[in-house]
This record gives structure tokens, C-alpha cells and sequence, in this order.
């Protein structure tokens, strides 16, 4: 099944739009999850505590939810004990009915960009059998490489059912110093990129959805830019990170759902797991009301 | 000890500015290495092989080289058994007295970007104790999210006398697709990337070699963009990926040493690890003699 379609069946499904992002941080996951850790060593307890702490993330706030967004950095730091923490993550979501969406933000040439689609998407081919990779439904990657570094990703994304979501504006305060600045064609590098990604998504649209399995990284907080990056991907399914933490509201979003509800994928992280630090309660309780606030909140805006 | 200075006094005593990059694909491993391969299941059998065949190529080509540069794709690849792998990889390599560029080509927001850095070239604290990372020397990243995400990648290095290099001009064909676009300063993307690269490695300058603790990736598959390259970034060491395979040549890269030799390094994967399919003999062999003649030919071009 074509990976947009995918997308807007687990949308209209599950009545939600919300990304839950998993960006674990050791010394600030939920208490049952530190006194659950087991192991022998500092890196096996850390990383069985982190994995707990997924896992009751995606049971308190995944309901509310379409799919997960783990951060890679954050379980690379914890070493082969971390690939374990996020390959149970990662099935434990999708056990759960929801899509996972690896934020691995990878880039390279295109030998070394099969090499992370057999990783993360596919599985690799070794003398003592094949090597199933993480298994994930779709993964972020950087264009700054170029197009043909982008297509090795999508050609095993798409023999898969799977996506790729690539980096096109940014969220952060930064990305403007060169995502923002003007070609002498008069584009913005953004722009560009854009055109880049509705090209690659365009070769394969899916059928009952009328999706793209090329999907966008357009950053919440500049919600100013949605109305053009909409003109310039009309097919290309959105994910909107930066609500909360980083400043942006979901009220300012509506434009990223103007193809459908499926087409706006709005992520929040520490918005979400963090919550009972501003709302009180247990970290579960606070991080399903606020998942379910933007849920309701998101699919208000219509589609 | 600063990087840049670290990296000058091992070229300098190795009399080598040759990077053994490490790209292991499990179909296309020594003989010996795949013979060698231990373990329960495929994934546990392909890691050992995996490491074994990077072993085996570091004492082979080693001793004519002063880092390696493992691809971090073709370790993910294989889980958490592939980090394992990796890691062995790094540690021999250290032990050998190389320098390890780590090619993970990260970008990420800064909180993410801080996770990277504590996974490669720092710790992670966590309620159970300090969680060592992979400590490689240096990690290679993408500049498309700003300064403000490379910023916590060379903090974190640089209080460990380790570096950062940034992708500026890379060596496949699908780069000049954006990073050669020219901005309506007049600038291409990639002299833009160049100016932000020179001002961050501006900031530490090691005193005994004046080269920077942030380099960049400038490829060897475009020789005449590297005056300008060097004009932008006086301090940078370059590192120079493309030679053979890709079609670059060492002849064409003498403008990358003007200041000193350790200012270029010249990086080559399948060249020297497939040797033997052209040269015959044993894998160790050829790479070994491919090894020292690059090395001899980019020293011959002087510094």
C-alpha cells in the first residue's frame, strides 16, 4: 500500500494529526521509567529506562495520536544498548497501530544513502542471510546533498510502502541564514528545495489519497511561509514540528491541511511528555490530556 | 590539545595525509574476514565479519595513512550488533595511532545536535552513571540547518580537543543541484556555507599549527573550485573525498595543502579496500601498496 494513502487511512482512522516525538533525554524521563531500569551497567540501565519511558509515553499519549517521531540522536548516544531501546520502541508503536516516522535527518552520497535505507527502511543483503532493518514507516533525510542522494532513500521507501520526509524549512531560529536566503533567480533556498521534493513526490502519487510518498519538514513557527510551501508541494504530506516548546500554534497551521487533514502532520515532543511539569498530575495523565488538546485542536481546523 | 594541531602532528609524523574510509558492504568483505565470522544469527554473523574486515584493512593500509573514516550507514545497518562492530573498528584504529573521522554527516536542532555530539564525541549523563559515546575525533555534518545546530556539535568537541567538519562543496554529481545555486549576493550556496565554516573554526586556531578545529568536506571530484575554497576558509582543514572510484585525482588537489599539509586530507574508500580487484594479489597487499602510493603522491605535491 502506497505510503500516502497509508497516511491518510491511520488519519482519518484515528482521528488525529498529532506526532508524538520521543527525543528521550536520560536525566528527564518519566520516575516509573528510571525505577523500572534494569542492567548491569550504567549504558544497559539507561537505555532500559529509556525504552520504559517510550513505551509509557505511547500508552499514555498515543491514543490521542497518529504516529511517533523518535529522535535518533537521543538513543545513539546510549550505543548498541540504544538501538535496542529504539527497536522496541519502534515495534512497540506500531503494535499500537500507530506510524513511526524515524527523525534520523540522514544525507549522503548514494551508496552511503542505500546503505541508510537498508537500515532504516529495508533490509541488507549478507552472505549469512538478509538483515531486516529498523523497520520504520517513514524517515527524514537533508537535501543539501542533492536530489540523486534523495533518491536511493525513496526508490526502497517506495518499493516498501514506506516514505521519506525531507528537510525543506526548518524550525529553528537559524535555518534562515541559509534556507532563507534568495537565489538569483529570485527563489529562496527553500524554494528550491520545495520544487525538488513536489518533483520526487510527483513521480507516485497515491491512489485513493492523492498523497505523495516524499513528504515535507516545515517548521511550526514559521507558519507565514505555509500558504507558499503549499503553492510550491500541493501533494506533499507536511510534518510541522516546533509547536510548544519551540513557540509555534497549531492555530497558525491551517494552510499546511489544505489537501487534506493527512497533508499537516503536527509534532510535539516535550509539549507532549513533559507536560505534567507545567499541568500537574502524573507524566501520563498530563501527557494524554495535552495530546488530546491538540488533537482536538489540530482537527478543529478541518481539512 | 587542539584538534587542529593534534591533526598536523600526526600528519607530520606519519608523513601521511591519507584517510582510509571504511564503507563495509556485507557482499563485498575480505575473504578472510567473511571466514572469520562468529555468532548466532545473521545480523550477530555479518557484524563480526563486518569488524574483522575492517580490522584486517586498517593493519593492512594503516600504516601509509593517518585516520580512518568509517561510514556510519554501513554500520547501522547491521543494529545494534553493527554499533558493536563500529566500535571496534574506532578503538583499533586508535590503538594503531590513527585519527578517527567519524562520517555521520549529523544536522539536527540544537538540542538534538548536543544529543549527536555527547553520542560521538562526548558523554551522556544519566541517573546511573556517565555513558561514554563512540569518541571519534572528528564528525563530519551538514550545514542546512544553520550555525545554530553545528554550534553544540563543536562545543562539545572542542572541550575535547576533537573537531567538527562541516559538508561545504561534496563530491557527488547531484551537489551542484544546491550548493552551486548562486544567491543574489553573487555567492553560490556552497561559498555562503564556506564564510559561515571559516568564522566558526575562526573562533580556536591551534596555536601551534593555526589550522581550525572545524574543517570541511570539499570534494576531490571538483578541483577547481578548491582556490576559491581555500581563499574563503585559510585555516579550514579540507578533507577530500571522491579520489578513484568517484573520479577525482590527487594531482588536481594541490591547492588544498597551501597551508600546510595536514590542510588536506585525501580520503579513499573503495580505492584502497577493493584494490585487489584490479591489482590482484592478496586484498591486504593491494591495499597496502594503493595505500602508500597515494600517500606518496599527495606528499610529493608539498604543503
Amino acid at each position: 500500500m502506497h505510503f500516502g494513502d497509508r497516511l491518510a487511512a491511520a488519519v482519518a482512522a484515528r482521528e488525529s494529526q498529532i506526532v508524538l516525538g520521543l527525543d528521550p533525554d536520560p536525566q528527564k524521563l518519566w520516575p516509573e521509567a528510571v525505577a523500572a531500569a534494569t542492567g548491569d551497567t550504567p549504558v544497559a540501565r539507561a537505555a532500559s529506562a529509556v525504552a520504559a519511558h517510550c513505551v509509557a509515553a505511547i500508552d499514555a499519549a498515543g491514543p490521542a495520536c497518529v504516529a511517533i517521531k523518535p529522535q535518533h540522536a537521543c538513543f545513539e548516544r546510549l550505543g548498541a544498548d540504544g538501538q535496542v531501546a529504539l527497536r522496541r520502541t519502534v515495534e512497540h508503536a506500531q503494535a499500537a497501530g500507530l506510524i513511526v516516522l524515524s527523525d534520523a535527518k540522514r544525507g549522503d552520497i548514494d551508496v552511503s544513502a542505500k546503505a541508510y535505507a537498508q537500515a532504516l527502511l529495508g533490509a541488507t543483503p549478507t552472505p549469512f542471510g538478509d538483515v531486516e532493518g529498523l523497520g520504520a514507516d517513514a524517515i527524514t533525510a537533508n537535501p543539501y546533498l542533492g536530489a540523486d542522494t534523495l533518491a536511493p532513500l525513496i526508490a526502497i521507501a517506495r518499493e516498501r510502502g514506506r516514505g521519506v520526509i525531507v528537510l525543506v524549512r526548518t524550525s529553528n531560529p537559524g535555518a534562515a541564514e541559509l534556507q532563507d536566503q534568495r537565489l538569483e533567480t529570485g527563489e529562496t533556498v527553500w524554494e528550491r528545495v520545495a520544487g525538488i521534493v513536489a518533483l520526487l513526490g510527483a513521480e507516485s502519487l497515491g491512489p485513493d489519497s492523492g498523497l505523495a510518498d516524499v513528504g515535507a519538514v516545515t517548521g511550526a513557527t514559521v507558519p507565514e511561509h505555509l500558504v507558499r510551501l503549499r503553492e510550491l508541494m500541493p501533494h506533499t504530506p507536511f510534518l510541522l514540528p516546533g509547536v510548544g516548546a519551540q513557540g509555534g500554534r497549531v492555530e497558525d497551521l491551517a494552510p499546511a491541511f489544505a489537501p487534506g487533514r493527512a497533508a499537516g502532520l503536527v509534532t510535539a515532543s516535550r509539549g507532549i511528555v513533559n507536560a505534567y511539569d507545567q499541568a500537574g498530575g502524573t507524566p501520563a495523565a498530563a501527557a494524554r490530556a495535552e495530546a488530546e488538546r491538540l488533537r482536538a485542536l489540530a482537527w478543529s481546523l478541518g481539512g
